[in-house]
This record gives C-alpha cells, sequence and structure tokens, in this order.
C-alpha cells in the first residue's frame, strides 16, 4: 500500500477546502492512510506534514504499522496529543478540519481548547472515505480473497442447515471455519433467519430451530488482511411451494439485472432502479424496501450508498455489493448478494456461489 | 428488569442539571434505560414523557422490547425524529441535554437545526453511565453467568493449549464453545498472547505458533443475554523458571491483595494501589503499566475505572474486574483476572477458575 501517495492526494486536496491541516479520526480513514490498525490513533495532515499519535500501548505496533507518517507517543489522548503538537510544533495554521461524522462533541469540545482561539476549527468533507470508494489493486487483490473465504465457507454452512438445529449452530460452524482459515473475525454479525424469520431483513443468528419447511437466508462475511467481505445466500428446506419458487427466482432475476447494470459512468440510483423494475414486474417490489448495496473495503459498509436518489457515477475500482431481497411477513423472505468489482469492461463479479435454489 | 424505575430516576435527575429534557444516543443506555437491543435507536426523556425513536427494520423488535417508553418508528434518521416531535408535539423546554461522548459533531449539527434556536442544546454530565455502576438484582444474575461462561470456556482453552498450536487456533476452538454455549458473541477480541507476546497487554491472538516454553496469556469473554464478562488466565508451557514462577507468585499476590481491598465505602484508587504496593515489594510494579480494573455490565469497559486517581467510592452493587499485571519486555508477561461484584459484606468474585499456575 502506498501510504504516502494517499496522504499527498489528501494533502493536495486541503487548499480546495480552505484548510491548512486535517485531523483524521475515523480508525479505517487511519489505517487507510497510514496502516495503523490499533484501536487508539489520530493522524494529522497539514499541508507537508503527516504525523501519526497513539499511546503507550501502542509503540511497538504503531513503529511497525504506521508509514507517510512520524509517530509520536504520548501520555494524553491521542487527539489531545495532536492538538498540543499542533499548537507548538505546527505551521501556523487559520483553519483545522475534522471529522464531523467521527468526532463526538465532547472530542471537538477537548479539541478546541488546545488548539487555540485563534484556530478555526470546522467540518470537512468525507475526503478520506471518498478516496477510499476506488480501490487499487492490492485492496482488490484482498476483497476478492475475502469474498473467495465467504464462499468457501457458505459451503460449511450448507453442511449444517437441516430442520432442528438452532440458528446460532449454523453460526458457530461458519465462524469456527472463518477463524480456522485465518479470518481475523466476521465482518459483521452472523445473519442465520429461517421459516418466517427469513422475512427479517436483519435477522441475526438466534437459538431459534430450523424448522422442516421453508427458506433460510444466510448472510454472513470474513475480515481477511484488514478486508470485508460480504454475502447472502437463501436456501430451502423441503420442497419449496409454487409462491417460493416464484420469490426465489424473481430476485435472482433482480439480482442479476441489478449485476448486469454495473459499470463505470452509470449513474447509481440506476443500479438500484434496475433491482427494482424487475422486482415491480413480478408484483413483488413492495416487499424490497432497502437500498441494493453498498461500498465494502477495510468497512463493511462504505460509500457508496447503492440506491435511490444517488446521482453518483460508478468508477472503475470500486467494490460494491449487490443485495436485493423480498421478505413477505409471516411467509418469508429471500436474499441473494454478490460482492462486484466495478472493472473498465463494466463489472467483475467476486463471490463466486451459484445462485440456483438449493433444496435440503 | 424495571425501565419505568430506570427512566424515572433519570427523569427526577433532570433539574438538578437544569435540563428540561436528555435525548440519549449512546447504545448501552438506551438497552438499560427501555430495553432496546437494536443498532438504530434514540430515547428521549422530557420530565413526564418517555419516547423511542427507531426505524422500520425494528419494528418488531422496538415493540418486543421496548418498556415504560412510547415507540416511534419514523422515516428519517431517529435523532431527527426525536428533534422533530420535541420541535412540534413536545413540551416547550429552554435546555436539551446530550450525550457529548456519544453523539459526534454532525449528529449535534442536525439537531440543533431541527430543535430550533429557542433550545439550548448543552452536554449533560453521564448521569446513565453514573446509574449503571450499581447492579440491580437481574443485573448480578447476568453477569454471574457470563463469568461463569467464561470459565467453563478457559476449560476448554486448556485442552487446546499446546506447543506448535496457532494462538488463533486456541480463540477459535474457545468461541465455538461460547456460541454453542449460547453466547451471542465475545465481549471483546479474545487475546491469546504466548511466548514473549505475552509480555503484550493487548495480544490479540495471532497466527503465531505456541511456543514450548513461556507464559500464555488468555483473556476473553462472552455476552450472554446482554451482559459482558471478562477473566483472565496465564499458564505456563514446559517448566518454569525461577523468574518467571517469581513474576506468576507476585501477580497473584497482588491480584488477591486488590480483590481483598474491595469493599463499600473503599476509595476506589486505593484497591489500585494495594496491587501496585505488592509488586512494589517484589520490585516489579515498573512492568505494571496499566490499570486495576474497569466496570463491567452492559458493555465490556463501563465505569468506573479501578485505576490511580479515582476517588470515587466503591458501592454494593458494583461488578468490577481486578487484572493486575506483568510485562517484562523480550522475556513474558502474566495476568490474572476475576470478575468481582461488590457486597454489602465486602466482595464475592464471580470468576469460579484456580489462580494455581497450571504448567503445560
Amino acid at each position: 500500500m502506498d501510504y504516502t501517495a494517499r496522504q499527498e492526494q489528501l494533502q493536495d486536496a486541503l487548499d480546495d477546502h480552505r484548510l491548512q491541516a486535517l485531523v483524521v479520526t475515523h480508525l479505517p480513514n487511519i489505517r487507510y492512510l497510514c496502516g495503523f490498525s490499533g484501536s487508539a490513533g489520530v493522524l494529522l495532515l497539514t499541508r507537508s506534514k503527516s504525523v501519526f499519535f497513539s499511546d503507550a500501548r501502542y509503540t511497538e505496533q504503531a513503529r511497525a504499522e504506521v508509514g507517510g507518517a512520524s509517530v509520536v507517543i504520548g501520555r494524553k489522548s491521542p487527539l489531545v496529543e495532536a492538538g498540543e503538537w499542533l499548537a507548538t510544533k505546527g505551521p501556523k495554521i487559520k483553519a483545522l478540519g475534522i471529522e464531523p461524522e467521527h468526532l463526538t462533541v465532547a472530542e471537538r469540545h477537548h479539541l478546541v481548547k488546545v488548539v487555540g482561539p485563534r484556530v478555526r476549527v470546522r467540518g470537512a468533507p468525507p475526503l478520506v472515505e471518498q478516496a477510499r470508494t476506488v480501490k487499487d489493486p492490492s485492496e482488490i487483490e484482498r476483497l476478492r480473497a475475502a469474498a473467495r473465504l465467504a464462499a468457501d465457507l457458505f459451503e460449511v454452512a450448507l453442511k449444517t442447515i437441516r430442520p432442528g438445529i438452532k440458528e446460532v449452530e449454523v453460526a458457530a460452524e461458519l465462524e469456527y471455519a472463518a477463524r480456522q482459515a485465518g479470518a481475523e473475525g466476521m465482518s459483521f454479525e452472523t445473519i442465520v433467519a429461517s421459516g418466517k424469520r427469513s422475512a427479517l431483513p436483519h435477522g441475526r443468528a438466534s437459538s431459534a430451530l430450523i424448522p422442516a419447511q421453508g427458506f433460510v437466508v444466510c448472510d454472513f462475511g470474513v475480515i481477511l488482511a484488514g478486508y470485508c467481505s460480504d454475502m447472502t445466500r437463501t436456501v430451502h428446506l423441503g420442497t419449496p411451494a409454487a409462491r417460493a419458487r416464484h420469490i426465489y427466482s424473481a430476485v435472482r432475476e433482480a439480482q442479476q439485472g441489478a449485476v448486469q447494470a454495473v459499470a463505470p459512468g452509470v449513474m447509481i440510483e440506476k443500479v438500484h432502479a434496475a433491482a427494482r423494475k424487475l422486482l415491480s414486474r413480478q408484483k413483488l417490489v413492495q416487499y424490497f424496501q432497502h437500498s441494493t448495496g453498498h461500498g465494502v473495503g477495510l468497512e463493511i459498509h462504505e460509500a457508496p450508498r447503492i440506491a435511490a436518489g444517488q446521482r453518483e457515477l460508478l468508477r472503475a475500482g470500486m467494490v460494491i455489493t449487490i443485495e436485493p431481497g423480498v421478505y413477505v411477513p409471516d411467509f418469508g423472505g429471500v436474499r441473494i448478494e454478490d460482492m462486484v468489482a466495478v472493472t473498465r469492461e463494466g463489472c467483475q463479479i467476486f463471490t463466486p456461489t451459484s445462485k440456483e435454489l438449493i433444496e435440503i
């Protein structure tokens, strides 16, 4: 990862926003910019300097990981250390940018106090989040590996799903296999939602027993070398009735239609519209209430959102999920999700798992 | 859980801080006050009303879980919904309290806009965190159960620890057993730190192989029925040399001395001082740099901190960890940690696991 280039790009952007420095507090942004993967740190960028602040717990780790920035290990909180450094050793500046979505009111208060009344502390636009939407080749490689591992884990889930087993037991087997395969952890709470619970879009694995008949939605992902994956498959226990088959094939069609809409230069809302249009034809769109997908990278949910009203254009290098779903209350639900990369030619699906309806 | 009583206690405290309403945004505080365990919600308390706001994903869950408050499912963000409710349907108020440690600068900005210029938005003291320090009997029961489960899991860890196995494999077995036993998850990233890595206080399980000789620190906990546990034991592979024995017995003595200091009415810093004094006698105190412990409950780290300068008094019903450690760079480290409850009589240890040095 070329941390210096990432930092320079951001430093160059400061002028455009009439900022002379930016204090980065969102940990995934810090990791993206300088490589630090611990849980206490602040990165301060001025026009010409990058300084990373942490505390004594992270002395070794910061020295080993941080690239492109000098490292200061302080005794106070990293944010206060950064503010004090700016006030005493930094360049004279008028405006210091903060990340308003990632700084608490209390933290801002402390920062304002230490930088002094001459420096205006002002919310910066999400510059790092924006930069992070387009992945470089090393990130693409990691995301692909994380997606591949998730696909392997789905095979583990398939072996465990059967009537009478608890949803959490399926999750446990899958998570155990993830750990054994070297994942740092799951990228979010594993969803195993069976029977009527499959109609809950956020039905994390519960102690409910998987019934003999009905859908089971499995939505999960791993963190591998810092990068997240996300996939969903829905299987059916017993022989699906006509209605269940109809819902499944409609969701599959919507998912594939949305994937086909993915290409550089396409307005993001069009991808969402593609999924909705296909579900609309099947008279199921009223059961599809969430967005079609999201960016994925160092965080499981990151920009861009694949949703209505998103008029930004897709760019080559973006990695997003495509995950429409249909949830019929008191009946059940189906969601199918792939991770896909926007490429120069169109798009590439990272999730190698079949989308044929599996009956167990 | 008596949510109404918890809310009323807080409503009664508003006057003392010249607030007419409080908007609670920290999820564990929301769960404590009204029972909601999802990930999007805001609780608004005025002198006479409690209203909980969430979005359509949580309609069912909010209705099932929330106690003592009316539920509003809105289309905008719960915080904006709460602000608009206050502006249009709430009582006329002068000052609205926020949780400055748990509200971002951007969220405060949105809130200020919707409540209008006549309402002063002001940081409130950590009233809910303070209330949460003293656990009621139902919380004590859950914390005890979470601690007991962790102790069972340590037996699983013991069966897997051997030279040549990866640290993450030990973590994987332990986490798998936790899931099978019904834990919602781990309360923090499992630490398995072996050999020289045992000298890292935050040595989360890595792919390092456990060596044939040296300490292995295991620090982990589960979330069970919403409540966290936290325990640490250190074992030794091979026969410990005199120095290792000395360190282990010094830490054990310090840990037991600190536990003995725990009683209602005791100033918190005295518990920390008790551990330090005993390590000082063994000329090891320079290797003990962190605090002695912390409160544990709905969050793994909550008030009070058991550290220098904490002049608050222990109160019956507090549940805290006691976890001194000695970390000798390039040699190894030892930490021993129990969860203990402050009782009327003194204290009760929740972690039933022996502290004898185990050699593997």
